[in-house]
């Protein structure tokens, strides 16, 4: 008997800009459960999911299946999986290795819809054990079994007790259910995640890790806990994936569902991409291409366990903003100093209060307390058991300048009153209040939990309370976009086909077929004609104004400049025909296989030098790239990354983004820059490179020239490399 | 009778660059305390020294003066200081502020060194109170006595139990003396570092907080406790001082004692100077100052107290390396992948191990262990209680390109034989070790503690762990240098004096005259010539090479470009008449009132443009800055700082330290630079502004271009401000 598949999309739908969400109810909510090679000895590794679903009561049935034993850890062992009562949910595999394939289609037979493999040697250990992946692998496709690692801790739900797992840290009595679900392509950074959590009072009902994903993924686990009601929260440590549109598209959901990914992700110092040939496609390492889908979807990336914590505690318990305004109310000039500093460091900002607050707050406090942003009321200002440090707090939550309020808390006995009071104020209010924790690490953790548990949530650190507000001030807009309809990727009209795109066969395109490309997309491009090699003597140039560009036009030089094919300022038309012999002779001896379209004139542009760019990534999609001049991008790596295609509003915000971003805006006596032409700009290579996303792999305007205010752009020279680029 | 004042230099020391260091060992370590206004409630402010003292046991006299009481709890009191039985070390004061400044003169009269003043209502309240503060610095001063405050916190020594000081924190029973020192600008701060310091298990037997520093200040405190042989660190929370030169000459003590400062600096964004008309003086703020000071000397700077607490409890245990060559041992492929990256991130290097130690290990792990670094030796690694984990351990300690060691902990029940084993191996090895902790918050503290004694630190986040190894390795290596002599400060022999430095009154200097003091301190300039307005007709440039630059001379135009001054690429003798005549017109119609030197005439340097500047700051003295190009330096704020003067070295770490450094190795088809003539060149403008700090304010060589290597450096622009900068 085949078992009874559930709703899936195949496997063949990685890669797809929509992966089609799973249904794994079954696995993460099981009712029986085979386990199959477990362990009469309840430490060991085998061992190790009947004890802890015996210990912790699992309500469902359990099934060991050992050939040697006729009982495991006081229950009855079945001989095979054939020989079970009933159809299990799941098979929790940890027999040897070699055996998993054949257990896979055992399982197949008898109808079980889910296996856990937690046995390792696999691909992990070596060329063997890739053998026997790929074994597995053709065991799960014949099969139908969708599988969970192998080499996997497993999964666990601890609101049902199902273990499905091993690990010590699960040893542990008493870990608290909770709305976040934890996922993680490591099963020991998994653990310890769940481990922290726990540490930090935030609840956490799922465990789920994938191993090495010869089947399920963890975009299969995070797209079906996006789904499951009692999940407000994904806490995701990811180290690498080439399945760039489901990490795109989970994104999506993750924002359109307002249920934040909180995402750790390791391993971003491997090399860049190697065949790249421009600079774009140079400075496109993947990680890149990894922060570029964070920060379009509902993804939080942070940089450690400890962040990842303390802003899944936030965004778990509902901390949202309507902005990035905060309010600072504090006892200690230091700390307000702190907080201040690093609030705005993160890029929070700290406006003056309202009039008619400051007003309110007069009466409340002593004489010389500070009444700017951040408040601080001194030592002297909380004598009346903080009845009038709470009232403040009010006024602030009520100023309509302010989205979010930091209060240090009280110390010592009056720290009872002051909660109870600030948990009413708060209730109902809207607005976020993040707690600067005041008391020593063992004090008054009873009156901590009461806050946290009404989702005030406190940490003692500056650098906390500042990394967290700006995770939920940023995952906020987002979401708030996204609900108003403001993200909508834009709509894909194919633009007026250029000619010359795809008459290349793969390969680099010459400057003037790439110019072409850039015209029909409505981008200014520096006025220039390709003169045949016998056309130069009879060259007129009586419409062109001088100095021109004379550049050799071949599609064999990405890099004409560097193979001597440029003469730039060239001031006359005999000094054009002398130019041009001059980069023939150069472009002869250095690369004397160069096919030579003939000789490109082109009138010098000015402006502020830019970089435009554009990627078709296998994995990802389209991607567009903005960068200041040359040196900004390539020795400063300064530049900003958009997937494709996006508006103006964005093209507008990846110029912001970049530190050298200012100089548009005229430093150094120079004017104003054509920042709406350079908007234009963008967004139309980013509608391009998403056109012809199958047949264009790169693209680079470098440089493209931002004239002055009204005066528009102009493209002094592109480079467009044609045929897919291989993944 | 006047006070018998401690061996002290006078509060004019301030500003110099050596500050005498005052002998605090009665502050410190007093044998007789006067309470001048203790409560007899010991709840209140007031009451709390006298409460503290008694309850955990003060070993020497309490003297109470309170006029209205003849006990005060539990002791007898005293009506005036003038009837004390003995004559006091310290006098705690609690009166109510306008007392304080007859209270100080009568300790004076009585013969008590030190008081420390906790009455807060001084300067930090506003004009009255700084009316008060001007009254209280006056009996400082004719008194004699030595005074900490107004508005600290106090001073507490835990060792003698002596507590002249307030705050809820130090009620708690049991905290731990040991080797740290707190010093803190802000009470509240302070109170809180010692308060996580003793959570996190580190001793600290000193707490010195500053308040408004009418007398003794931060550096005061420090001076002296880097002397004491009890203290090994010391922890400090700085807000804000005038006092560079201290700050500056406590941090060359700090590194000869081979005491780290773990320093926390707040109040950064604060606005930057005003007065400044150059760049370079625009782009020092305050902030640069301190951090540069923090650099040259034996500080750590942190960014937050949790990083505070991690780095203070690692150096405070003498955690020391010999390099940044890190290796990593882990049972978890995840944790490796991110210790790997934060450590490199950090600065650390991961080299590959040497093959001796590669083959000691192989029979000691599973074949598809990786023996790269990280060592990962999987799960499987570990069955023998850890045995041949911490055997590997040794191998990694002993392997020559390894400074130190950071080990993921055992997990379960074998962690205390592991832990036990591990202390045996590091005992005496002089490697640093620090373990990344690996269980759950709340289990195995004691293995823990164990460790931590041993001085092997332990820590759960991999930013932790990054940050202490980092700061552990910079500072020794800081430390090293300076016990090699390699950080002594060249010697300041006085350059040849250039004959037009001091010729202005202050002010600015004409760019002839500036380019005259670079020749004198051999750096190479554009060859230029300055010819008065009336000498352009008979003008002969015959031994000019052409294209020239043509500019108004004044020494009332600091920014020529932007007045209209200059014009670029003059092609001959008559276009430079008639250029000069063009920038003279515009420079009359701009700023009608600058007196004109006349016409400079100026060779067109080329080559790659970076910026040389110096400024003499009041507070902290000479300080040299380098940056790429204009815009770098400008719009990127991509500058790097030295106090002057600096050899060749340190001018190359200068280069180096800039992001956009790479160009000068020749990005983009360019040659590869002259960086020894771009460091002479940096080297010299140190030297010029230590030699004539008192009369320079600000130099800039802006643009300095740099040839390619052997074609050395040329200035071709220079502006000088002569006069002192006000403070």
């Amino acid at each position: 008997m085949k078992a009874p598949v559930v709703p899936v999309t195949s496997s063949a739908s990685i890669g797809d800009p929509e992966f089609a969400p799973l249904d794994l109810t079954r696995l993460l909510e099981p009712a029986a459960i085979a386990l199959v090679g477990a362990s009469t000895n309840p430490q060991v590794t085998s061992g190790q999911p009947l004890r802890y679903m015996k210990e912790f009561g699992f309500g469902g049935r359990l099934y060991p299946v050992n050939p040697r034993r006729s009982e495991v850890q006081g229950l009855r062992s079945y001989e095979r999986i054939a020989s079970l009562p009933e159809p299990c949910d799941i098979a929790v595999i940890t027999v040897a290795a070699p055996q998993v394939p054949a257990i896979i289609r055992e399982c197949g037979e008898a109808g079980i819809p889910f296996a856990v493999v937690l046995t390792a040697g696999f691909e992990e250990t070596g060329a063997t054990g890739a053998v026997l992946q790929k074994e597995l692998r053709d065991a799960v496709s014949e099969s139908g079994v969708r599988v969970v690692g192998p080499n996997s801790t497993g999964i666990v739900n601890l609101r049902c007790r199902s273990y499905c797992a091993q690990g010590g840290a699960l040893s542990e009595a008493g870990l608290q259910p909770g709305p976040v679900a934890v996922v993680s392509q490591s099963g020991g950074v998994g653990l310890s995640i769940l481990s922290f959590l726990q540490s930090a009072g935030v609840g956490a009902s799922y465990l789920l890790s994938s191993g090495n994903e010869v089947d399920l993924d963890v975009f299969d686990f995070a797209g079906h806990l996006l789904r499951c009601p009692d999940v407000s929260t994904i806490a995701l440590y990811l180290e690498s994936s080439i399945s760039g549109r489901k990490l795109r598209a989970l994104g999506r959901r993750a924002l359109e569902a307002g249920k934040p990914i909180v995402v750790l992700k390791a391993g971003n110092t491997g090399a860049a991409r190697a065949a790249a040939t421009s600079h774009t496609g140079r400075l496109t390492a993947d990680y890149q291409l990894f922060r570029t889908a964070f920060r379009e979807g509902g993804y939080i990336e942070v940089g450690d366990i400890d962040e990842l914590v303390d802003v899944t505690k936030a965004v778990s318990g509902g901390m949202r903003t309507k902005g990035a305004r905060a309010a600072v109310l504090t006892t200690s000039g230091g700390w307000g100093v702190m907080l201040a500093e690093q609030c705005e460091a993160r890029g929070l900002t700290l406006p003056p209060l309202a009039p008619e607050t400051i007003a309110a707050i007069k009466p409340l406090v002593p004489s010389y307390a500070s009444l700017g942003n951040p408040v601080d009321i001194t030592p002297q200002g909380y004598k009346d058991q903080y009845a009038s440090y709470n009232e403040i707090t009010r006024l602030l939550l009520a100023d309509p300048n302010v989205d979010l309020v930091v209060v240090r808390s009280a110390t010592g006995s009056d720290i009872g009153a002051w909660a109870d009071r600030l948990i009413q104020i708060v209730e109902g209010n809207g607005k976020a209040v993040l707690v600067h924790w005041a008391p020593s690490a063992r004090r008054f953790l009873d009156v901590k939990e009461r806050l946290e548990r009404c989702g005030i949530v406190c940490f003692p650190y500056v650098n906390q309370i500042a990394a967290v507000a700006a995770a939920v001030v940023d995952f906020s807009a987002r979401r708030d976009a996204c609900a108003a309809g403001a993200v909508t990727i834009m709509p894909a009209e194919k633009a007026a086909v250029p000619p010359l795109v795809l008459r290349n066969s793969p390969g680099l395109m010459g400057e003037a077929g790439a110019m072409e490309c850039l015209r029909a997309y409505g981008i200014a491009v520096a006025k220039s004609r390709l003169v045949p090699m016998e056309g130069l003597e009879a060259l007129d140039l009586a419409d062109f104004a001088f100095p021109v560009a004379v550049k050799i036009e071949s599609d064999d030089l990405p890099h004409k400049t560097e193979a001597g094919g440029v003469v730039l300022n060239v001031a006359g038309a005999a000094q054009v025909r002398e130019a041009a012999r001059r980069v023939l002779d150069r472009v002869r001896a250095k690369a004397p296989t160069a096919v030579i379209n003939g000789i490109l004139v082109q009138e010098m542009a000015t402006g502020l030098e830019v970089i435009v760019g554009a990627v078709s990534d296998p994995h990802f999609g389209p991607i567009v790239m903005f960068g200041m001049g040359g040196v900004f991008a390539e020795v400063m790596n300064d530049v900003s990354y958009r997937f494709a295609p996006i508006d103006r509003s964005e093209a507008l915000r990846m110029v912001r983004e970049v530190k050298g971003g200012g100089l548009l805006d005229g430093a150094r006596g120079q004017p104003p820059r054509d920042l709406e032409a350079l908007a234009q700009a963008i967004v139309a290579i980013s509608r391009l490179i998403a056109d012809y996303r199958d047949t264009i792999a790169e693209i680079e305007i470098n440089p493209l020239f931002v004239r002055a205010v009204g005066a528009g752009v102009s493209a002094a020279d592109c480079l467009i490399r044609t045929g897919s680029r291989s993944p």
